[in-house]
């Protein structure tokens, strides 16, 4: 579909919406980013997973990826709160091979600063962190943290500062706090770190369809409708 | 014991600690406090309160409240990393009584500020609550949040900023940031936050019996030769 063809079924789908609901999606919107986004290394906590699903879109962010070797990731819906249909998961698993690479990999074509979080590694903090560049922010298994694959591959380090005994934060308690301090400091910063107006039409159409009721049945509707209409007609 | 008495039995007792160890007792303390503390009331999510206590002993908070009315609190050992046994963790449970009364009048007798958490009411964020006065942060259970009682009993609420589709964050998450933003901003306040020296006395004396090997034994024989000294020897 074209934009403008998206555009005229985003419009006509929101007729079924409350006008609280198209505003919601607007509010939600203009906080969108893909500037930051989060990547899980073989997390195998379903109470973690949905911590995490939940605090990347109360944040606003709009990608989480996950890497699954040798866990897969399932969520605890009750704990989500919902939050994973309002964002965009990306999976990698590949039975045989090493899904680290390919996520990485990707992610760098992106054009992503790949930053390993760890505490055993590096001295910048999520206070300190240059924010020139799209980061990618990656985050290891409960006990061990991130691979060496992972950690090779990795282009900075960022570390939690610490004032106890216990080595490390709980998993998404660690994510929540990355994202806390670096979401923050961005909407402080010059830098422009919205989601573009083509990202915004796509991810406007996938959440009315989530919001109204029959979305994807009015959908089909509407595009039926669209292809038999002669090529001259206006939209 | 008077002071003496307990620095006494601390440099005893420190005799069978690595130099390491005992490094890292006074690192520890440095960063301590209890100009902030956090009150759970009726958590019920064992993994919720492991990475409460976790986080509490991470950002240096010596004292964590617990009410009790309805839910027991329970943590799971593997997700606390052994953090419940560096802070002092305050129970208040009296079965057929209304505990969380009893834990802020005892916290406001105390001198604390009782501050709300809720994403309902209230304007003021981590990063703009007024540091001056003890702040007791008070979290209420995962899906309901504070009881009538506690948020009447308030003396300010506080809310984190949130900027997608979903309403809360998750409770250990929520906890997490409010510590993140309130411990390093009192770093950055001219605030005396640490703990006063007869506090430390006793946190380090406490901390010393769970290093060494056999601390508790050790102390019971230090203290019986303290009282079979005829009062004139030194100490």
């Amino acid at each position: 579909m074209s934009p403008e063809q998206k555009q005229a079924l985003y419009d006509y789908l929101s007729t079924f919406a409350t006008e609280n609901k198209r505003r919601k999606i607007e509010q939600v919107l203009v906080h969108r980013t893909r500037y930051l986004t989060v990547v899980l290394e073989d997390i195998y906590q379903p109470q973690n997973a949905s911590a995490v699903v939940r605090s990347c879109e109360c944040f606003g962010i709009q990608d989480l990826h996950v890497i699954e070797n040798r866990n897969r990731f399932a969520v605890k819906v009750g704990v989500t709160q919902g939050a994973a249909k309002w964002i965009d998961i990306h999976r990698y698993h590949r039975p045989g091979q090493n899904s680290t690479r390919d996520c990485l990999q990707t992610l760098r074509e992106q054009g992503y600063r790949l930053i390993a979080t760890t505490p055993h590694r590096g001295d910048t903090t999520p206070d300190e962190l240059p924010l020139a560049g799209k980061m990618a922010l990656m985050f290891g298994t409960e006990e061990l943290g991130l691979s060496e694959e992972a950690l090779n591959l990795a282009d900075e380090f960022l570390r939690i500062p610490m004032y106890g005994f216990t080595e490390s934060f709980n998993l998404s308690v660690s994510v929540a706090i990355c994202l806390y301090a670096l979401v923050h400091r961005l909407a402080d910063s010059g830098i422009d770190w919205h989601l573009s107006p083509e990202e915004k039409i796509d991810i406007r159409l996938n959440w009315i369809k989530k919001i109204i009721p029959r979305g994807e049945t009015l959908e089909r509707a509407f595009l039926q409708k669209m292809q038999n209409r002669s090529p001259d007609e206006p939209a």
